[in-house]
């Protein structure tokens, strides 16, 4: 497209939109922003050599993400990943289970499902938060599935649907209470993923607290980094002394013998990580207050255009606004990509919703309910700038 | 044990040689050495806000990496352990195939092909090298497997043999040439594993560039640290690039499209963690340089000591002698834990190899050949303290 027809269709008011917050330079998607205690914790983890997998930062950061949830046990890992694959193990997910994920979401939460060897089962999404559709899928569970000594089968494939893991679309809390009764009625795990939503609350309470397990991600492009990063968060200080003990080669404590009592993994944050994360930890209140300012902004900005609707966070709720969503409305939907290639043109970063689940190659042939809702969502959807440091960009 | 048996016994004299090299306080089995230009790299990759999985120290990384082993590509990842998965995966290894692996050995091989959902199946060691004794192996395979179709199978069960995975153990290369050969002739992918090996070559050529691919380590406790992280070399461009998009997520390229073609790692290596691994492989000729000397020293002061042997480098080999090792003769095998209860007790510390892999529980009915040499290996081989630091120790 040429620069008069983004200019005066959707994309150039869209553009103007995003400029009249942020300025007139290129705006990334989601920077990470180094403000605080950084350096000094880095430099006292390397002067202190324990730069590995043990390590006071690995402590510290654990207990301040538990003190900051309201979780009991938090555990630090690798990545969102690794801490997906470890709340489904330590769930009982096990070969040729199923387990219901969003087809909304991000890659990592089917992956994690086959590195159990069990199957991804995707549900739909509701408008309102982008989470699951909870309604819709206590409908479809009544349809299809049945329940047989306090475990939850599905009529039609025959296998065991061994847990449900919900996702914070964007930072956006989901109606989660919800799921939790779901998942008490039918028996599944309750698995929250958070990895998006750290720092966000519904009716007070953090997410990532209301299943038996929360995972959370620190991956670069998240409100907090510890340059790659996740943890679980827990309830049950069992199934967390059971994380520690999987996620460090399941090796037995012993002065000098090397035992490992089952197959486990080599998925603990290192030290170094965790001394990035202590310091991004302090500053989080400050990035929530500052992306949450930014959304105002873009409210203002967005108030005037017509076709589009800013995502606010739901009823109840307090949302961290990771990323800050457009939603096109269904009249404009057609105009998605031509917006996406203005806005990138023009420098300012933007992207649509993850490719739904059931439509990349490797999830093709699995179980799915209805997903009407999420694919009409799939193409209204854009992400616009989102650094907690572009509240400041206004100014100017 | 008390004060005076450990002084008048072989314990006693142990401690009195690691002492007479590393001198009077007490010393760790191995810790990293920040000399160089950590700190500056460091703060510039914070300076950048790349400290995710994007970055340029990372490409530098892998760099620095393939030109100091000569492999041609080397891709960063987040342990050795994740490094040997993908390069199982790579070489072909799938759910029932039979991988050959050292018995002695860290857990992490075997994990890996656990992951792989593979089994393990355990070969013997030499004692010259600690390494696979690939004579012992070719006439064990000359009897248990056949080829079919350029596929080795194990006659017993039934299941294909598909790659070989031996090990430079505490960095002393093993007879890899021989390794080849024996791939070769049962059509074994050799997948070397030179996790703890970076700065070892034999007939001048680097550990991990023998096999068709090799994985390293860069834990903590490795000659070079990235606080936690690995790498695979490869020979072949074609095998590095489908490493790189099997540890990030699988995804394809696209300005803002989420497409991922199969199921994915999220596997890479962080840019932070990059950082400090650029530093450290500036100082890693200096570092084997101090090891080497070390065990000069230590040669030296266990020249006199009866009943022990310090290993040195095999015939044909230059070692990184990442972790310096005595071997107890015969007649003090009964000895090695009072020894190791001395040696800690004193503030020196030492350990045991690893538990031998058929030995723990998770890997107890999986398939194996004699392993009456790496059974004796096991109760007489103690680590001593290893640092690089502790070659300048002597002066005091």
């Amino acid at each position: 497209m040429n620069a008069a027809a983004a200019d005066c269709g959707l994309a150039g008011q869209i553009i103007a939109a995003i400029r009249a917050v942020v300025g007139t330079r290129p705006a990334a998607l989601h920077e990470p922003h180094f403000a605080g205690n950084e350096w000094t914790y880095l430099k006292e983890c390397l002067d202190s050599t324990f730069v590995s997998s043990v390590g006071k930062f690995v402590d510290r950061f654990e207990q301040q993400l538990a003190e900051y949830t309201g979780a009991r046990h938090a555990v630090a890992v690798m990545n969102g990943t690794a801490a997906l694959q470890i709340a489904m193990q330590l769930a009982g997910v096990q070969r040729d289970d199923e387990v219901l994920i969003p087809a909304l979401t991000f890659v990592a939460t089917a992956c994690a499902v086959r590195y159990c060897d069990a199957v991804p089962h995707f549900v739909d999404s509701e408008q309102r938060t982008l989470g699951v559709d909870v309604k819709a899928l206590r409908a479809y569970l009544q349809d299809i599935a049945e329940i047989r000594n306090r475990q939850c089968f599905n009529r039609t494939t025959g296998r065991v649907i061994r847990a449900l893991v919900p996702m914070h679309v964007f930072g956006h809390p989901m109606d989660i209470e919800a799921a939790v009764t779901l998942a008490q009625d039918f028996h599944l795990a309750l698995i929250e993923d958070a990895a998006e939503s750290l720092g966000s609350t519904l009716h007070g309470r953090h997410t990532g607290t209301f299943g038996v397990m929360g995972t959370l991600s620190f991956n670069g492009n998240k409100t907090v980094t510890t340059g790659g990063g996740g943890a679980v968060l827990f309830q049950d200080p069992l199934l967390a002394r059971r994380a520690r003990h999987l996620t460090t080669t399941a090796k037995l404590p012993h002065r000098w013998e090397f035992q490992h009592d089952e197959v486990g993994y080599n998925y603990r944050m290192p030290n170094l990580n965790a001394a990035l994360g202590c310091a991004q930890l302090e500053q989080l209140d400050g990035f929530v207050a500052a992306k949450r300012e930014l959304y105002d902004r873009y409210r203002g900005a967005f108030a005037r255009v017509a076709g589009v609707q800013l995502l606010g966070e739901p009823p109840g709720t307090r949302s961290n606004y990771w990323l800050q969503t457009l939603l096109l409305d269904e009249s404009a939907a057609g105009q998605r990509d031509l917006i996406l290639a203005a806005t990138n043109d023009a420098g300012l970063m933007t992207r649509p919703v993850w490719t739904l689940m059931h439509r990349l190659q490797p999830y093709r042939e699995h179980p799915r309910m209805d997903l009407s809702t999420a694919e009409a969502l799939a193409q209204r959807i854009i992400n616009i700038p989102s650094s907690s440091q572009l509240a400041a960009a206004g100014a100017h």
